[in-house]
């Protein structure tokens, strides 16, 4: 097993996890390094966020996805360089690790355009962490608005803002908007919580981008039945502790989410080779690093286009289309047979759902809405969940939301309770 | 209603809680407080520990229990006193909270017997944050085993100690062991998982003391069998970020679990009456503080004694009956009718499992043992759980792992992750 080509794989995403299936039966040894012990199903983290599902239903130990894969090692470390002359990759504490290929699957965090200090007040939506954050801080403002006496500061209280309306940031808001006007109002004796405000702030012109014109102006309709405020088409120029400045208007809003802005992780940087603006590694056609024919980067930190110079979008089935390509090309490589052509990226569609009910389809010539777009997004995505427990276990939490009204995980965990009293 | 008699509630644990239910339909308005917004199943929370279950099926909102109990009010605060003569109580921003009647149900949590210095490095379980911290380092030490090149350091890894050989003591060690034994050792490939030592100490001359001795001994036994030494007679006498020192004899052991002692929360203090050597304030036999009788203490931090001197347990049956028996009370002064005579604890049984297929049963009269037992101990916890969902989520998980051997929740969680590198 040792003297077999080693390929090394960093990060367990979507992409890292597409590779490792692809290369099965290959003659090769594999190391898959990432810095968490699970692989996540990020497509639903707004719903931990929301308290919709456990943080468990969406998250595997990565290394029990290779229990039958003898050639698969998993280690839990943090690489924070590439030493290609040497062929190895560095872990933080100075351990090498050696490759004969390597292929960089490191994702992508939140970004915040130049206004880190933002970050404290509104938190981005990337790991189990930052969703058991946001969770905390929605149920914690609804606990302090209800032990609040002055008004003007349980409005802002009540006042939740996210900002970005792609799908994230669509989809938080409407469950929020749920959560206050139809989960909660019984519970609370002092304050009315249909009375909380739900605001999405969108700096371009129009929210999910990604879609159809009409499919967005639906989404409109669908957040303002829920009782959203869609606000396009101005930025959010300042986050505080106290609020949120939209265009020029001060709101007062103690609970911000931040959906609007992704940055690459350094891949490009350890390689250092040319990135895009959001620091993704800009790579050859083959997806092979310029200059490094044995490096491959995927995912959502490879700058990569499609159908004449389209950006391929940050999402899950991009992904594992190019773990999927990279697999092949590395064993037509060890084959001897002629390596498929160009990466090709066949975009299959956009989805996103608006509270409990509703979702939007866009597959470019069919496109769909409302309550049927909503159990195919449902079912499409426990069929994606890995495996027999969590595809069971997420369906019955959403089947038992769907009948009581109530939510699963209305968890106020970790420090921070009532520390930062309003 | 905000003339009725108001009775302030402080904890929404078993005694809490039951004490709310017992009042339904009374005349009176309930304030119910509690530092954290979830109830907390604490009998399975090894099982969180352990990676068995996900936090959220053990812990309810509280407030949501009350939905349809408008005279009930839930507050998320954090009590830190008494004024009797005032007759409110005191949060810790200042806020007073008046009361008629008071009930104290405010808990226990892990003692270190005058070494809180050892808390660091052995935490104890008592809320879901010790739950989760003792599941990432249980994991992480597996993890930086997997990483480590040093054999010395790599056994200090691979040996966790339990210590205090309670009913939790042993659940958590018979589970670790499990753990390793059988559900981890194909899923690593420098280290043999089934090499790593479970070490539980009781400084008792033998474990689970409130069984009979042949129950305890079966438990020695099954234990024994599933790779766990046991040590009795011994205690602790040190606790650092290498090890344990039990009796005179250094263990290299880099994960300490501490399941010994309880200490009180800090009720009797706040009312300035006697308490036992366990801070557990000493109550009338109505289970009113002496001196004050509009104040009721229950549950783990009151010490109530039955069948002429023998400490009623801290669990969950003891402070329901308590949490009912004090309903009962304020019911009958309200009415005017004749107020129940003094409490009596009826002891229903102790049980106990053994990882997962066994059990010990000690009803007095009636014992039990094995297999069967497993199932009743089983059947008898999903029956306590509240509500329906999270009964079929815990069944769920176990009959998942009870088929594939697999956990359902090995998540690391937080901060701390490779920080602190051996």
């Amino acid at each position: 097993m040792q003297d077999r080509h080693h390929v090394v794989v960093v990060g367990g995403g979507f992409g890292g996890l597409q590779l490792v299936k692809g290369l099965a039966g290959a003659p090769v040894r594999i190391t898959l390094i990432d810095r968490r012990n699970h692989h996540l199903f990020q497509p639903l983290l707004y719903q931990v966020a929301t308290t919709l599902i456990a943080t468990s239903e969406i998250a595997w130990p990565i290394r029990s996805l290779w229990r039958d894969r003898p050639e698969v090692t998993t280690l839990l470390g943090e690489v924070s360089d590439v030493d290609e002359a040497g062929k190895a990759v560095v872990l933080r504490d100075g351990k090498r690790i050696g490759y004969d290929t390597l292929v960089l699957a490191t994702g992508a965090t939140h970004a915040y355009f130049g206004h880190d200090e933002w970050e404290p007040f509104a938190p981005g939506l990337k790991t189990l962490e930052d969703a058991t954050t946001i969770r905390r801080r929605v149920l914690l403002a609804f606990e302090r608005a209800e032990l609040e006496e002055d008004p003007d500061l349980r409005a802002a209280l009540l006042t939740f803002t996210v900002i970005g309306a792609g799908p994230t940031g669509v989809e938080l808001a409407g469950i929020i908007a749920e959560m206050a006007h139809r989960t909660l109002p019984d519970e609370f004796r002092r304050i009315d919580t249909r009375q909380a405000r739900v605001i999405l702030v969108e700096a371009g012109p129009r929210i999910l981008a990604a879609f159809s014109e009409d499919l967005s102006a639906y989404a409109v309709k669908e957040l303002e039945r829920l009782g959203v405020e869609v606000r396009t088409g101005t930025p959010v120029t300042s986050c505080t502790e106290e609020g949120v400045v939209i265009g020029d208007q001060f709101v007062g809003s103690r609970t911000l989410v931040w959906a609007a802005g992704v940055q690459a992780s350094p891949a490009a940087r350890w390689l250092d080779i040319p990135a895009d603006r959001a620091g993704r590694a800009i790579v050859g056609a083959d997806l092979t690093a310029p200059g490094h024919a044995d490096v491959f980067v995927i995912g959502d930190t490879a700058a990569v286009t499609y159908d004449g110079g389209k950006p391929v979008p940050g999402i899950a089935p991009a992904a594992k289309q190019q773990g999927a390509y990279v697999a092949d090309v590395i064993r037509a490589r060890l084959s001897g047979d002629k390596p498929p052509g160009d990466f090709r990226y066949r975009h299959q569609g956009s989805l996103a759902t608006i509270g409990r009910r509703a979702a939007i389809i866009d597959f470019g010539r069919f496109k769909l809405k409302g309550a049927l777009a909503w159990w195919i997004w449902g079912i499409a995505h426990i069929y994606f969940l890995i495996g027999t427990r969590s595809r069971f276990a997420v369906a019955w939490s959403w089947f038992w939301t769907y009948l009581s009204g109530q939510h699963s995980a209305r968890l106020i965990t970790q420090k921070e309770t009532l520390k930062e009293k309003g």
